[in-house]
This record gives structure tokens, sequence and C-alpha cells, in this order.
């Protein structure tokens, strides 16, 4: 299917009006795609813009990657590879990523580095989960500050609710599969931050950093 | 218990803090509780507060809050009660509630009349699903007014990824229950939902329209 | 079966020595037994016993046991009927019952009563849930007097971790099927309070009230 | 067992009628078969037939199968190993296999390539998810022109129905197992396209390129 | 909301391209809806179209309808009503409704009754299920000459592969909530209709002969 | 815990009671046993037994059976080993083992190999799924002969009720993992087995084909 | 359809040869059937044999029976009404029909009933769950001279276990719907019977007593 | 991201109330941390403490340990790593853990070294499930003599409702994913522990012999 391909790359030439319709520039998502694949939507995109963001990229994927665009980064954490920043409005806007658990770092980093690299400051507040509340109280005025929070956990997902009820920005959540059996792949903390007791949460996809700084970005970017 | 139940009054006049930390204030979740438990607590906060909001609230409870707060009106199929409205900031900003189908309709209802109590401007824009999707283009141009969209849907909840691909404001997307069989009480559009392939889309509980409209005043309370 | 339903009779005399393996004395648990069943079952046991509790006993389970024991109590929220009070060891073990909310008072009740007919000292703390956390704070100094603390909440079952991280006593969570869609009748809640974070936390059946006095009973007898 | 190994390769020289009876030819399922029993039931395959096809076949299925039929061809993204091609009615027929993404295009091959196999013409139409709808508009109409579609996506499954409510044929829809966490193994695609609020979709099994063939094939064949 | 109430009728007014689109006619979903709106909406249709068809519709609903329209016809076991019949082309195809268990004939009616409705002919063969097979061969004759076969089946939906390995026809599934407990309200027959091991079979949803109707009648709308 | 670890062994010569009780040989489950846990439990019982059976055993855990029993025999795609054959009363009984698919053959496998070394005559009767039942009518007289017919299904797992429909043999199903994705794990098979529309069907766990030859080994014991 | 109604009436006619193909007669099975449709098939039934068995009917499909046989008799806790009894084979076995619970009875008297009619003596063994396990050990002597046992047990199931693990019958284990929360509708004890760690049990749908009782008619009818 | 890192230490220093709070020392969950992760918050609690726990750890983990605390024991089979040993009160409380089989021991040793080394005698009774219930019967004097009982099983967990119905200690169950298809991860033994028929039984997580252990500890702390 070579012309097939070629007309892929055309099609990717076409989503140059993704920007002007979301507010959010086209994104590489790599799951399911082979390196070269990816190399060469990438290509493509990089012909007409200068800023490229691909999620979920493995090692892999981001050696072909510097292959077609040599000052292409890599967060390993958060699994992010990317050329440039992206000229965001509103880079005055703070989002915090806040995490229960040092377990759910992987997941924040993808939040955190995608909202970077699409023009937010981000404040890290990781490893305040509610079995010890006090770490917590310690880091709310930082919280507090922000335009959005991003709550990041695992397990239970209780930390959504408590920061729900604590804070003026919206929440946005993110379950992750962190957990022992019962979790069930993440369900346990999805389900629990969809019943939310404290107004103003809403939920993203299991283990999906990415989708929560979308939505942070869109959000934090009203005017 | 007669002590306890007054203790629980009590308790209602200490949370008037609500507010000064969340931004949003306190509303009586009617699901589980007798009128008269309602009604006592509605006595309570409105000696306190000029607003007062009683979600998930039959005809039922509003006559009982009607003995306390002759005053209080009933929406009914938002089945929501109040006095008053809320003294919100930032009434300029618009909310788009929108939703797949006319059987969707008493959910968004619910987030279109919370969200207007709360100080929002709202514009109903119903029956434009992906099934006809002229229809959803002919009101693309008020939906891209708003500051926030609430997508409401059931069945497969497609709705909600296509608004999201479309607009540049943030999603909220209420997945609700209705449908045939597989719909396994909503749980068919809630996965849709939070699978959704567009960025800056975040979801609530089903049938939620009250938490989606908390969500969305947060959001568009942001200076 | 007329010859079969003696045999039944004479098999509730047999268990007199569950109290024996167990400590805890024989119990009716009413749901799918008709009021002519529980009644004859409960005749049975009051010939060898002063004390009866029946679980789960609507109004008219209700009647026809007074029928034949005419001085039964009824806990109408509680669900529960009894005769006399058990007499049981460690009358000075007092136990926390802990509501997120108004609408989970009826487990609740449950519990309580049921610990209270076993011979336990029982302090009711309603609606605390992590939504308000400083509710649960001022009320924070009577849960660490107890020797075991039940939590009952429903929707995201959060409570449960943010006590579990807060006092010493170990914790029974009851999850309660309260709340919106995706509480999925208690399912969210119950996985919730398995993936708790916090240590010292285990978790009875959906609704259960009985099961957790069951349980408390059981942990503060011990010598 | 070597007796029962014949009875086996028996039975296969049988099953001839299944064309006769179904209208298609039989197929190897090779999941779950060693590569020696897939050679083997081939060979006796090909004694009486000039066709073969062999769904979900492995390189390592392949190289077993080329030593009895050193002219079969391998598709790898499509998992399909095949000898010659199968004689169908009605070639004039045109399907259309249409995949929201990138990541889905292995499974649309198994679809394509079969339907090929099968005596259909195939258009290939990839990567026009709703995410950016007007990829779609711009293919549709070689869509429109297809006797049957067939649509592959993961995720949230949207493009189901909105090529449904935008087409005159028949739409077979196929989950994909891609996606972020609450995709559960493409579940939520599943869910979702059995709720499409589109009417003229069915649905098959997830993942399963080869069952749409299959049914497109049928349809496609009707006089 | 009178207003939009009047908006919600010029759009129904507007569809009136959905046949030119999909080749079927715009159909009321009566499930969520009011029998008032039912009739408002039927109303508006009516003065565009003389073909009314509403599905899920409750006695109560057709009494309203028949308030707009004293010509509409009611099927009780299919819950449909209807005004007229539509001119469908290829009024020579015939379409088999075939059901396992005579409990099953009301969803096989609803799928009946709006394939006639649409413009085709139907063979009803009930209650021919795998338990005496005997009963589908003697039927099957009949079935075979069918252009397209819905199968409707509760219980573990065998039949779906029994007749898929047996008819040239595309086969519709539509599974039943017909069972015992681990059904799970159609699960099952879900289940194992979308794992049949038979090629050329799909799936709609649970319970929904309606669109197995619209499927079948596209299928067989085939030039 | 070397002391521990001897009074396990022990216990095992403590369980020659289990054929007394139930009819049935002690057999060593071998899954999360390490090779060395069961080589030691296999010496213990070999020291007081003439025959062992070792389930789900890998070719490791063989290799140190061999160790302490170097005639032990090892039965490969029936991951079964074995000492000798156990004096089964009723050796004239016959168990049919029918399989759905090739696919199927090795829990098929675990069933046959379990019940011949527990005593039994066994006919394996393979491939003979409902998608070409003629496959089925053609071994049908044979499977007519056993006392007790086992069918091995995975997919949608039909088979169950249509040999259930045909035999005056109880009918043992297993359902397998074997299928495309909404297989589930074998779900899609269970369900469907356990709501066999035929009567005489009943059940054991997904691929598990030692339980069913233990249920057809008990059945074709009976006097 | 009335010439439908006649067709099918005529089919159950046909069905004469069930009781020569599986060894037992034909049952109406009463649930999704009108009154009238079972009085139908009834009528047809009993021109040509004695004896007639309805499962699952109502007290109103019993009154519709009477009219047409006024011989009939109803069981009202089994749901089940019959004409005569069936001439089985071997009246000399015996079938065991233990019960967890009182709430269990229910469906236990289905399969007793059943049983019964089909032609085995049977043995009610009512309330002897395992959390007093001296109830089961005073009647097991009893249950061990079955030649089958049924085990019907809701809550957790662990029954059918412990029986299993304490006779030489087979055990067929009956999951029943009784239960709090977490039963979620019969699934817990459902799971719990499928994954017995007692060789020899197996088994059949949630609250089926009915084919329970088949399987143990078929197994106890072996020669 | 090294400044954070710090911080993340700091934190640790600061929760040295957690002892103070809840009467368990801090302990570090080892999932989804890389051994230096682990290594970096050991370092920083030693430097408070001289008792360290690490659950869930790999032997690779347990070597990073040993570069900063050389003194640490690794409990292979129990998956923990420990410094030293924690002062407790009431050393004097005996703690049974239990096991269904030999497949449970791994998760029974992490709840018994657990408890062992929060300062509590443990004494390990292994391998005494319901299929030979006189094994249990054996060990039931030892059994009775702990003031608290964890009943460690997979497949169907029947032990925890029988143990529950035997001793007068508190039951604490622990599910384990031990067992074959329908086990579905621990989801049948989960199930069947929470609708135990016996009170005073309650339940931790799938596989979480360290979450048993912690309760137990807190249990058999009282005064």
């Amino acid at each position: 299917m070579p012309e097939k391909y070629i007309d892929e790359l055309n099609y990717a030439m076409l989503d140059s009006s993704r920007e002007e319709r979301t507010g959010l520039p086209e994104v590489i998502y790599c799951s399911g795609k082979t390196p070269e694949q990816v190399a060469g939507i990438a290509e493509a995109i990089l012909k007409k813009e200068s800023f490229l963001l691909a999620s979920r990229a493995s090692r892999e994927v981001y050696e072909a990657l510097r292959a077609v665009a040599p000052e292409a980064v890599y967060y390993e954490q958060a699994r992010t590879a990317a050329v440039g920043r992206w000229k965001a409005p509103r880079q005055d806007r703070l989002i915090a990523v806040v995490t229960a658990g040092t377990s759910d770092v992987a997941i924040a980093e993808e939040a955190a580095v995608t909202a970077e690299l699409l023009g937010r400051r981000v404040n890290r507040i990781y490893d305040v989960g509610v079995a010890g509340l006090h770490r917590l109280f310690a880091r709310l005025p930082e919280i507090r500050e922000a335009h959005v929070v991003i709550v990041v956990a695992g397990m239970e997902g209780a930390l959504a609710s408590v920061v729900g009820g604590l804070v003026k920005a919206p929440v946005i959540a993110v379950p992750t599969s962190i957990g022992y059996g019962a979790n069930f792949g993440g369900l346990a903390a999805l389900l629990s931050m969809l019943n939310s007791c404290a107004g103003g949460v809403s939920v993203v996809n299991i283990d999906s950093g990415f989708n929560a700084a979308c939505m942070a970005v869109k959000i934090s970017g009203i005017e």
C-alpha cells in the first residue's frame, strides 16, 4: 500500500486546521504505530509546523524520530517526545499536578511535561496521598495558587475528592492502574473519582496524563 | 436520635466555609434523604444564607421545602429546587449545554438549571446527535461562542468526541443511562466518553448533570 | 412439607452452640424468608434463649414477630427487630460509627443498633464526608476514643482511607449503594475501600451494617 | 493419538460442503493450533481445493504452510496467509474499509485482505476518525460508492455512528482493542458500537477484521 | 422552554435529508420521551411526510399519537406505532425472522413489523431453538429462501451460530434478555453471538429488533 | 519454616481418607507450587499409594517429579503427569470427550487423559463444532454410546447446547478461553453454557478439563 | 398472526421426539410467555402425552393451565405446575437436595419438585450452611445415601465445596441470588461454585433449580 | 527534577507522625517505584528510625536497599525486606495465618512475615482447605488460640466462611488470585469472602497479605 501511506501523510498536511478548530496542536499518539510510521508522520508535520509532540513514545520510537528531527527531546518517565515548544496564549496560567504516591509519578510526568510543552507553567506536588493528610495540607497553599489542578492517583483515588473539597480551581482527576489485585487495572480509582462527593471534579481515562493536560490547557486558556 | 439530628443541623451551620474553600455554595443532595431531613437542613442553611439549591429533589421533597421556604422554585425536569440565585463572579461567561437526543433532556436540564442558578448564562442546544451531523453543524457557531461546553449523551455517547474535535472550549461529557440493553445503565456512554479520541474532553458520573454544572461553573470562574 | 418445617425448627434448637463456637449469638437473617418462617424460627429460639435479633426485618416481619414475642422492639431505619439485649463481655469497649453523608444513615443505624444490642457502647458520628474535612476534624477526638471504627460511605467511599490514616483503632469499612449512576450499586465504594492506601482497613459487603457490627463486636471482645 | 489426527484430516475432506451451504469457503483459524496442525489441515484441503485462507497466522505458521504449499502468500500486517484467490460471484461489488486511526490499520488490513481474497474490490480509507471530521468528509464520496462499509475503530468507536448516519450502505463495525486503560481490551468501542444511535450498523467481535470481511462478502453477494 | 421546543420541531423539519443520506426514513425512538413530545415531533414530521414510524411506543404514547394522526396503527407486541407504509425499493427481497423460543417473540415482532413497514417481505419462523434441531431443519428450506436472516435468541443464543453455518444469506443476530440469572440482562446471548464460530454473523444491541430490521433493510436494498 | 514443611507432608499422609470420602484419589494441583514442593508432596503420597496424578504440570515440574518417581509419565498437551493408573470401579463405562475445534484440544486432552488415568474408557471426538453440523451428526452414534459426554468449546460454546439436545447422557460443559477479543478469557463460552436452553447440561470452570473429568468419573461410577 | 400461532402448536406436536432423543420429556418454560400461550401449548402437548410440566409458572399461568387441564397441580414455592407424573426408569435412585439457608428453599423446591415429577426419590435437607457445620454433619449420613446431590446456596456458596469434599456422589451446584449487595444477583455464589476446590462439582445457572433437576435425573438414569 | 526528589525525601522525614497517628510505622510500598527511589526513601527513613519495612520488594529492590542498609533482611516468598523489628505493644498476642492450599503460601508469608516484623507472634497453619475438612479440624485447637485469624484462600475462598463459623476471634479474609479461568484474577474469592454467611469476617484486597497483617496488628493491639 505505498500510495495509501502517502495519502496518509497528505492527510497529515490537511489537518493543519486542528489548531484553528480546537485550540490545540496536532499530536502523534504512538501506541499501535510502528517507529517508521511515527517518523513518517512527524516528518510531514514538521514540514509545516515548528512544534511536534509525540505521546506514548517508546525509546525506540524516539530514536526513529531523531532520525528525521535531530533536535527532538525525550522525556523518559513521561514517555513523551517533542520538538520545540508550542506558542500558547496565557502562559501566565499555572497548573498544579498532584499525586497520591511516588508510584503515580510516571503518569503525572506525562501530564506535567505535556502541559509545559503546550505552554503552561506547572507546579509538581508529588506524594501527598490521603494516608497522611498533613503532607497535603503542607502543600495546600501552593495548590491553591493554581488555575487548574490535576490529581493523579491509583489505589482508591481518594485524593481527588479531598482536593476537590479544598480548592476553588477545577480539578481534573486521572486514575492510575497502580495497586493491588482489586484495583482491576485502574477501575477502582476510576469509579472512585467518577463518584466523587466533591463538586467540580471531572475525570479522564485511566493512566491518561496526556488527556488531563489537554483538558487543563484548554481550561486555562479561557479568556 | 433527636440530639443527633440537631448536631447535624449544627454542622450545617459550620460548613459555611464551603464557599470560601471551594468557590461553590453548599448544596443539598436529596437522594436517600427524607423530605423532613431535607427541609430541616434547608431551614438551617437559610438562617445564614439567602441562596439554597437542592439537587435530585422529588416533588414530595419540594413540597416539604416550600413549607420552610415558601419562595422556593421547582424545576421539574431538572429535579432541582432552589431559593434565590447565587451571586457568582464572571456572569458574562457562557456555558453551552448540548444533547444528542430529546431523551437526554432531563439530565441536560439539571445541568442547565444548576449552572443558571449558580450565576452563568446558558445556551441550550438539544437534539443534535451524530446520526444527523448537519443538525450539529447548524448550531456549531453558537456552541463555539461558549466558554465551556457540556455534552449530554446516552447510547454510544459519540457526540462528546465529535464536539471535542470542533471547539476550542473545554468539553465536559455527561453520559446518560438512555438506551437499549447493552447500554448497561449508562456504562456504554461512560466508557465511550472516557476513551474519547479528541483532546480536551473530561467526564462526570452517569446522569450527573449537577456535577457537570459544578465543573463548568468552576472552569468559567477562572480569572 | 410440614415435617420438614418442624425439622428446621428442631435444627434451630440444635444450633445453641453457635455462641459457644463463635462468641456471637444466633441471628435471623430475614431476607428471602416469609414473616411466618421468621416467626416460627423466633419462637423456637426464644424457648431456649432470652435474646433475639432479626436483621433485614421489614415492618411486616416485625408484626409477625410481635405475635410470638410481644416485647419485641423495632428499629425502623435499621430494619432490625430484637427481643432483649445480649450479655456481652467487655461492655466498656466503644465503637464509633461514622458516615460520610446523611444518605448513609440507614446502613449506619443497622450497624449501630446491632452493636448496641450485642452489648457495645456506640458513638454515632454522621455526615463528616471528605468534601468538608473540617467536619471530620471537629469530631476526630471522639473518633479516636473508640476501640473500633466503622466507616459507612457511599459514592467514592474516600472517608474510609482518610479515617484509616488518622486513627489507631482498626477500621471496618461499609460501602453503601448511595450515589449516581457509575456507583453501580455500591461497587465504586466497595472497590475504593478494598484499595485503601491506608493500612488497617478491612471491608464488609455492600450495605451490610450488620456484618460490620459483628466484626466490630468480635474485635472489641478481645481480651 | 495418530489415528485421531488422521480422522481430523478426514473430516476436513468431509467439510467440502461448507461453500455449498454457506457461500463461503472453509478457512483455517490458526489461533491455538500448532504450525504442524495448520500445515496438516492445509495439505488436506489443498488436495481438493485450489484456494486456501489461513487467518490469525503467525510468520511461524506461514513457514510451516509454505512447506506444503510453496505458492502461499503472507500478508504480515493482516496476519493472513493464502493460496490462490476465491472465485466469488459479484466481483463488481465494492467494500470500503474505513479506520479511525493509524493504530487500527492491522485489523483493517485483516478485513481488507480477506475481502480481496474472497473476491471483492476493496477501497481502503484510513485515519479519518471523528477528532477531525473534515478528513472523513474529504473521503465521503468514495465511501458512498461502496456497497458495504466496514468501520474499524478503537478508543470510543464513534466513527461507526457517524458513518452510519452518512451512508446508504449497511455498516459493519469492528471494535479494536486500541486505547488507554478504560478501553478494557476493546470493551469501550464494542459497547459504543452496539449502542450506535444510527440505524443500519451491526457489530462483530473485537479485533475481528476477518469476521467483518465474511459478513461483508455475504452481504455484497446478494443478488 | 417553549421557544426551545419549537426549535426542536424546526429541526425535525430540517432532517428530511435523513432518507436521502442514509436510505432510511426518520423514526421516533420513544424511550425517555413524554407522549406529548412524541406527538409533537410526529405532527411536525407528518406535515412533510406521509409515513411515520415510532419505536418503543407504549400504548400511552400511541394514544397521544392517535390524537394527531387518527390513522395511526399500533402493533402491541412489537411496541411499534406507524402511519402508512414506506415506499421502499426492492420490495421483492425477503427477510426471515427466526426465533429460538416463544419468549423471544416480542423482540422478533419488533424486527418483523419494522421490516414490513419499511417495505420488505418477512417470513416469521418462530421457536426453532437448538434444543430441538429437527424443528430448525424442518423450516430450513424457508430460511434459505431469504435474502437476509435475522436470528432472535436469548439464553445462550446458540441459534445464531447454527443458522450461520447453514445459510448463504448474511445473518443479523439479536440477543434478548430472556433467561435465568446468569443471562445478566442479555449479556450471555450478546457475548455468545459476538463470538460466533460461523462466518457471516453480525450483532446488534440486546433486545433491539428495530436495529436488526434497519440493518436488514439496508442490506436487502443493495442493487 | 522447615518444620512446617514437614507438617505439610505429614498432612499429605493424613489425607489418605480422601478416596474413602469422595471416591476420588488425592491429586496434586501444580499451579502456584514450585517443582520442589510438587516433588516433595509426590514423594510423601507415593510412600503410601501406588497411583499419583499431577494436574497443570509444566515440563519443569515433570522433571522434578521424575527425580522422585522415575516411572512417571508426562502427557504434554494435557499438562498432566502420572504414576500408574487408578483402580476404578465400573471400567466398562464410557466417556465421550467432544470438542468444537482443534484449538480446544489441549483442554480436551486434560479431560481425556485424566479420565483414562482414573479408570474410564474415553472416546475422543474432536472438531465437530456447530459451524458444520454434519460433522457432529457423522459422529453422533458414537457420542450416544457414552455414559457421560464432556463438551469442550471456546468462542460461543454453542456445541454444549446442541449436544445437550441430542443425547440421553448427562453433558458436562467445559468453556475454553479460545477466541477473539470479546471472548474475555472464556467468559463468553462460560455464560453461554450456563444459559444452555437444553436440559441436562452443567458447567465447570473455564479451561478446567480436569474438573470435568472428575465430575464425569463420579457420574459414571454410579451403581 | 393467528396462522403463525397454529404453526407453533403444530410444531409442539412435532417435538414428541424430545424424550426419545434426550431421555427427558418436553417442558414448558413459562417466563416471557403469556398465560394464553402456555395454555395453548399445554393443550397441544396433552393431546399426545399424559404428562405435562411447566416451570417458572406464576399462579396466573396456573389458572390458565387449569382451564385446559383441570387436574393440573400447582407447587407454589417451586413455581411449578404439572399434570401427572413422568414414567422414569430407575425410580430407585435417590437425589438429595441440600440448601445452605432457609432463604434458598424456593429454588431448592423447584429442583426437588421437578425431580420428583420426573420420577426420582428426593430427600430434602435444608438449612445446613457452613456457618454451622455441625448441622451439615448431623445430616451427612442421609446425604451420603443419595446417588446425586444438588447443593443450593446463595451468599458465598461455600456449601458446594464442603459437600463436594465429603461425598462420593456427583454434586450439582445451584447458585442463588440470595444475599447482600456484592452478591450481584448471584454472581458471587456462581463464581464461587465454578472455582470449587473439590473435584466432582459442576454448576448450573443462577436460581435454576429446574436445570439442576434435569441434570440430576439424567445422571441418576445411568444404567 | 532533582530538587523535587529531595523534597520528596524531606516529606519522608515529615511523616514520622504516622506511627503517632495510626499506631503503625511508615512502610515503603515498592510497586511502581524504581530500586533507586526505594533506596533513597529508605535512607531518609533510617536517618530517623531504626526500623524499616519494604513490601512488594523484588530481589532487585532488595539489592539496592542493601547498599544503603547492609543489615537489611530479605524474605523471598513474602517479597518483603526489612531492617530491624518494630517495638510493638502487646507482643503476647497471637495471630493465626491459615491457608486453603500450598499455592496460597506466598501471600500468607507476606502476611505472616509482616505481622512478625510488626511485633506479633504468628502461627502458620497451611493447606487446610475445605476439600478435606479433617485437616482443618486437626488444627482447629491451634487456630482457636489466636487473637486474630487471617484466612488466605484462592479459588472459591470458602475457607473464610468455614473458619468464621468455628472461632471466636475476628477473621480477616485475604482472597488470592490462585485458580482456573473463572477465578478472574481473584474476583471469585473476593466476592465469596465479601458474601460470607458467617458473621465476623471482613476482607482486604486481593493478594494483599500486607494489608491483612496491618489490620491484624491493629486489632491485636487493642487494650
